[in-house]
């Protein structure tokens, strides 16, 4: 006897950019995620940074709104992106106890707490809800609003993970005025990614502005300077979500949003802690700019552009990890990831991408020695 | 701004009796959950007690099959259900290394090992496909054809884990010959349940022959014992998929198969090792019996003939550890899990069940200790 078993299992969830989410009067936080009548208990998840910056407007937010929490504070970096760190958390929220379905946990914190909480969430019971409130700028732009979330694992970025999409992201941009500039930098590199993949015209916008934007933090520090920040930050989101929306769960392998991201995990991994993940996506961008111009797809001056777009936003184009054998091993790492094919997305001028399966040895390896003559390494 | 994300997950798994699936010449086991051309390579997940018996068999259906495999063998058991287990096979897993769409992880062997390779493949990469092969009778009926994973976590029962089917499902009821009387028993107790929430005839097939379909391990030792244990196998699976189906993410909290399962995970790890998965479902499906009966649901020669069929399958109606601190506390723990409301299975008759959310702590303690003076314990 054979069966076949067929269901479909319906997603949906919720982005919103909003002001100012721990006004103590603005409910919109506290309802987030939960049903009418669902217990008015959470467990939160804060980043340590954040929860000395805003601890108490946090506690006072929750008391306002009748809302009993337990907090879990955690020191958060790339580092201790572990299963371990993620059993404490769900060890400290066995303690708090939820319900399955009616207490969201609620991330603070930057793109790799985002990651972590939404691997506790979708064990936690085999999958309760969370809500996220992304603080930093890769977290607003990327982690806080995909489906992705992992932990590292065995020298492996996010190795171990699951789709587990929040119930909803809550994207406050003030958070960014506390953030120092490099992780500003950070997230403008995710923001530069979907420019050069998909949308010329945010190229064009961080060529003009990238420099005020990191300097101002996306903050309204000047008028000019207010409206480019919003403008950054819709296109940013609103592209990513139309690439992820018709491939949540990555049946597709070929991903535009995979730019970037092809040799950065090797890269990053092997200088932590030296880089941020932007930082190592960055490099992975320069390095697939010059494929790109060797091949052609991108002529010299768009190359130029796209380095001198990359310095302005405060983002390296090189660092001395970068030799031969390891660029080697990611690519053999990424294509056991991609299901036994490169796909590699490379740049089609900008705004532009494709995907090849033929990049060889010595493409690589030519390409990483110009980008290092070019980083005046030499 | 705000955006709804929305999207459509489509699954589909497939279940298949299979016979002799170790035999050399069959590439069922092979090809399952591959599509043609991926490469000749398998993890495969292997019960220690298993390995004993068969090992040598699955080394040579590989190598008649050309493909290169990497074992690993585990001593499994309720207590070693871990995530420490799980990170384990993941660390072995990823020294084997695999691609991550196209070589299947497979596991061999009981309900807890499948339970604890389906979190490993969910996990891994975010999600691998994998193959289940259960060799248990409650791996064939229960563990083996749903979609759930998950390992105890802080003295819960699957406190954690996954909803991901495996790509494929075989079962070979040939494994059974060399399993103990009390797992066969074990198995018989998810077949029971099915029995009584929704197929009279499987009851009246179990109140017949369950002695002997215990005996004979579901083997072919008679003429008429083949015919019987066939058709229990395929009613119990195809009456399983069949509630499973249309809810396979649990949307729906009522679930027709968490009969047995209110009382019996606090039960079941409360008194490890002592009682088997199976056996504490039949200790709660003996004390909801009493309730039932005490309802008016269940009249007294319905109750005394399930009772009756337990103790001929080789299952207990009460353990020790059902005193009432226990009870309130597992009823405390399912309505948590149970998204607030107790949703609690009842059999009506034999083969009916509803729903209920009024059982009160005095029903409960009557119901226990009726059926404590019924096992003769006074």
């Amino acid at each position: 006897m054979h069966w076949m078993v067929q269901a479909s299992r319906a997603v949906t969830y919720e982005v919103a950019i909003v002001e100012d989410v721990l006004c103590p009067e603005d409910p919109t936080l506290a309802r987030a995620g939960a049903e009418p009548g669902s217990p008015a208990r959470r467990y939160v998840v804060v980043d340590s940074a954040v929860a000395e910056l805003h601890g108490s407007r946090i506690e006072r937010y929750f008391a306002h709104q009748q809302v009993r929490i337990g907090v879990c504070v955690l020191d958060v970096s790339e580092e201790v992106k572990s299963v371990e760190t993620a059993l404490r958390i769900l060890r400290a929220l066995e303690r708090f106890g939820i319900d399955r379905r009616r207490e969201p946990i609620l991330a603070i914190g930057g793109g790799v707490l985002c990651d972590i909480v939404g691997l506790v969430a979708s064990l936690y019971r085999r999958s309760t809800p969370y809500v996220r409130v992304p603080t930093t700028l890769i977290g607003l732009v990327d982690a806080g609003v995909g489906v992705k979330t992992g932990v590292n694992f065995d020298g492996h970025k996010n190795r171990l993970g699951t789709y587990h999409p929040a119930a909803c992201s809550l994207l406050d941009r003030s958070f960014l005025a506390t953030l120092d500039r490099r992780h500003i930098s950070n997230g403008l590199a995710e923001i530069l990614k979907l420019a050069l993949i998909k949308d010329r015209y945010l190229f064009d916008l961080l060529e003009c502005h990238g420099a005020r934007l990191r300097d101002e933090k996306l903050q309204a520090a000047t008028t000019g300077g207010e409206d480019v920040a919003r403008q950054v930050l819709a296109r940013a989101v609103d592209g990513m979500l139309e690439e992820l929306e018709p491939n949540l769960w990555e049946h597709q392998l070929e991903r535009r949003v995979d730019y970037g991201h092809s040799f950065s995990p090797a890269i990053e991994m092997r200088a932590l802690p030296e880089l941020l993940h932007g930082e190592a996506v960055s490099i992975d961008m320069a390095l697939t700019t010059m494929i790109g111009r060797s091949r052609g797809l991108v002529d010299g001056r768009d190359a130029d552009r796209v380095l001198s777009v990359m310095r302005q936003l405060g983002l390296p184009v090189w660092h001395p990890v970068c030799e031969e054998g390891l660029l080697r091993a990611a690519l053999a790492e990424t294509v056991r990831h991609r299901g036994g094919a490169q796909r590699l997305p490379l740049p089609v001028g900008i705004g532009g991408a494709c995907f090849v399966n033929d990049l060889s040895e010595r493409e690589l390896v030519a390409a990483c020695a110009e980008l290092r003559s070019l980083a005046g390494i030499g």
